[in-house]
């Protein structure tokens, strides 16, 4: 039931046999993994929890199909288990906080907490992170300030460069992400999570694993013409947010936030990122930044709320456009996701169940499914 | 000379006519316009200084070309030309400023000022401002932060709703700009200033008033379809940044931009935004939002410095594509405009003078040249 298969019938059939997984299950499995690795059990738990929260969501870009990449990672010495994480300068509404090169998700767990801690007092805090790692996706941690009735905003360097600059061949940039997450009253909340490329690069690798092509305006080649064979993605470049129209525009943003989230706390952008697909034991020094923003310093946090709920409703029962069955507004569907998946389980691609149990052979815990 | 013409020779006839004007010269204009509507001098001055450095670094949108309109609200009385700008909210690192329905520029000149001010001690600050108004470039307030050595970010809500929700027809939400401003060392700072729409409902006005299609992708008419007849702009709506591929994304920034400037405020955003092209006399409650981030903060402002030089000049020198003669940074252009202007004199088209020709007329002052 989990052999490879090429022709469309056979592939249905092996699509229709994906297994699903509980997130507490999902989370137990990674959190064994690393344990097995050396990573302290609250560690460990703190990073399943994080990539299994990834993978009921439906970012699975970014959840357990990341591990065999972490545990090769880890076994290559390019991630420390026991690090010391510490503030490197800390100031009222700011710190910069070195990851000394842990899992990313241990180090924004903890640059978030602060920040929010930080904003109870002063309003605001903004909080970057140094020799951190890849943390998965950006909305975990933009969301985390929503629990405290605070608006959560999260930049980061990407850990690859696909991006050159506007008019350019030379990739310098990565596909630099922001996220916005924004609390609701009776709605869910708002919450945007978005690479500042038309297309993030796990679309295009998506596209090349089932033998699909790109639409056009996702990437280009080095001419300048649109390219839409995934498998040629390595002759070509990622365009950036507002393609071959408007480009330039997400050109500065990849830059501005790769500045933001990677300079300015001391991080590697530019040149400096290491690709780490191709790179297993180099230290990233990844950068991210979070900011918290307390939204009882700017007024009543219930008014707030009620004038979210009420844009909300007005976007979404709002005239639509011929063959447009729903408006949705950022966050809906990842909320969607989290409520089926919650109760359907969440599926595991085939292939990546496969190396998972290999993973399992290889660290002697029991498989996933 | 100042005639209007249609046919391309005489047009093109005019075009060369157009007159030059000092920086000093136009602000001075401004200020005595204002001054005779009944604003305080050092108020009018401050307004005058504002919109002639928006000339100056070829925002022509947002500079003197707006006076008219100005006036007419001030004598509508949509403007309160003697506000008391008030702080509502204060706390160490956020502030609330009731600009008591003023000129947008000294609403926001003041809240950069106490975002910098609190800046300083706590690392960041955030002010919003309520009841504000139309405030010319995003870049303008983004840009003052950066001689204290920090970085600006501005966010804004647009004074008129051009953009629907992605997949909708009821235009809710504006063309809400983003701006960020990052000091560098020997190089020229980064500034970014973009709509969150494919392209800014100005650009729209100006293919209109010269009679040129738009490009496909700037818009759309109400079946989804490309439009690209300018006088046909009533019809249709801007696309988000994205476009047609990717334009949820800018719809997500769009309406994120709003609730930080907006929403977190208590100032307008959605079906509450007034189309001040259309109304003169009500009161808009726009809202802005400044953050400044003093870089001291995270580190050695030298070595940042250093860092931004470094990247600037790597994607200065990097590989183009063919045809490309140049590789910008954001903010290059308006500062080479900057230097040629301050240089030559800030051009005014000939429609324009006709109407500040008017203007001046009207009030008993001066014509500017």
């Amino acid at each position: 039931m989990r052999r490879a298969a090429t022709d469309p019938v056979k592939k249905a059939l092996i699509l229709q046999a994906e297994t699903a997984v509980t997130f507490d299950r999902l989370k137990a499995f990674i959190q064994e993994a690393l344990v097995r690795l050396g990573l302290p059990d609250s560690d460990a738990a703190t990073v399943a929890e994080l990539m299994a929260q990834a993978d009921l969501q439906g970012s699975d870009g970014h959840g357990v199909s990341r591990l065999p990449q972490y545990v090769r990672r880890i076994k290559a010495g390019g991630f420390n288990v026991r690090p010391n994480i510490r503030l490197v300068h800390d100031h009222l509404s700011t710190a910069v906080l070195n990851g000394d090169n842990g899992m990313g998700h241990l180090v924004m767990k903890r640059a978030t907490e602060i920040a929010i801690e930080k904003a109870r007092t002063t309003g605001i805090a903004w909080v970057n992170s140094q020799f951190s790692n890849h943390a998965g996706p950006a909305s975990l941690y933009a969301s985390m300030p929503l629990a405290h009735d605070m608006i959560g905003l999260y930049f980061a360097v990407g850990n690859a460069n696909h991006l050159p600059p506007w008019g350019g061949l030379d990739m310098l940039l990565s596909t630099n992400p922001i996220a916005a997450a924004i609390p609701a009253g009776d709605e869910q909340p708002i919450v945007l999570d978005m690479a500042t490329t038309v297309a993030a690069y796990g679309k295009v690798k998506t596209k090349a694993l089932r033998g699909e092509t790109m639409p056009e305006g996702w990437m280009i080649d080095r001419e300048g013409k649109p390219l839409t064979d995934p498998k040629r993605a390595d002759e070509g470049m990622l365009l950036p947010l507002g393609g071959m129209e408007a480009g330039y525009k997400g050109y500065g943003l990849a830059m501005v936030i790769g500045l933001l989230a990677g300079t300015l706390g001391g991080a590697a952008m530019g040149r400096d990122v290491i690709d780490f697909n191709h790179d297993d034991d180099s230290v990233t020094n990844t950068g991210q930044a979070i900011a918290a923003i307390n939204i009882a310093a700017f007024g009543d946090v219930a008014t707030f709320k009620r004038s979210v709920d009420a844009l909300v409703r007005d976007i979404r029962g709002s005239s639509r456009m011929p063959g447009v069955e729903r408006i949705f507004v950022p966050g809906e569907r990842s909320h969607a996701t989290r409520m089926a998946r919650a109760r359907d389980g969440i599926p595991i691609a085939p292939a990546l169940m496969r190396g998972l149990d290999q993973l399992a052979d290889q660290l002697g815990i029991a498989t996933l499914a």
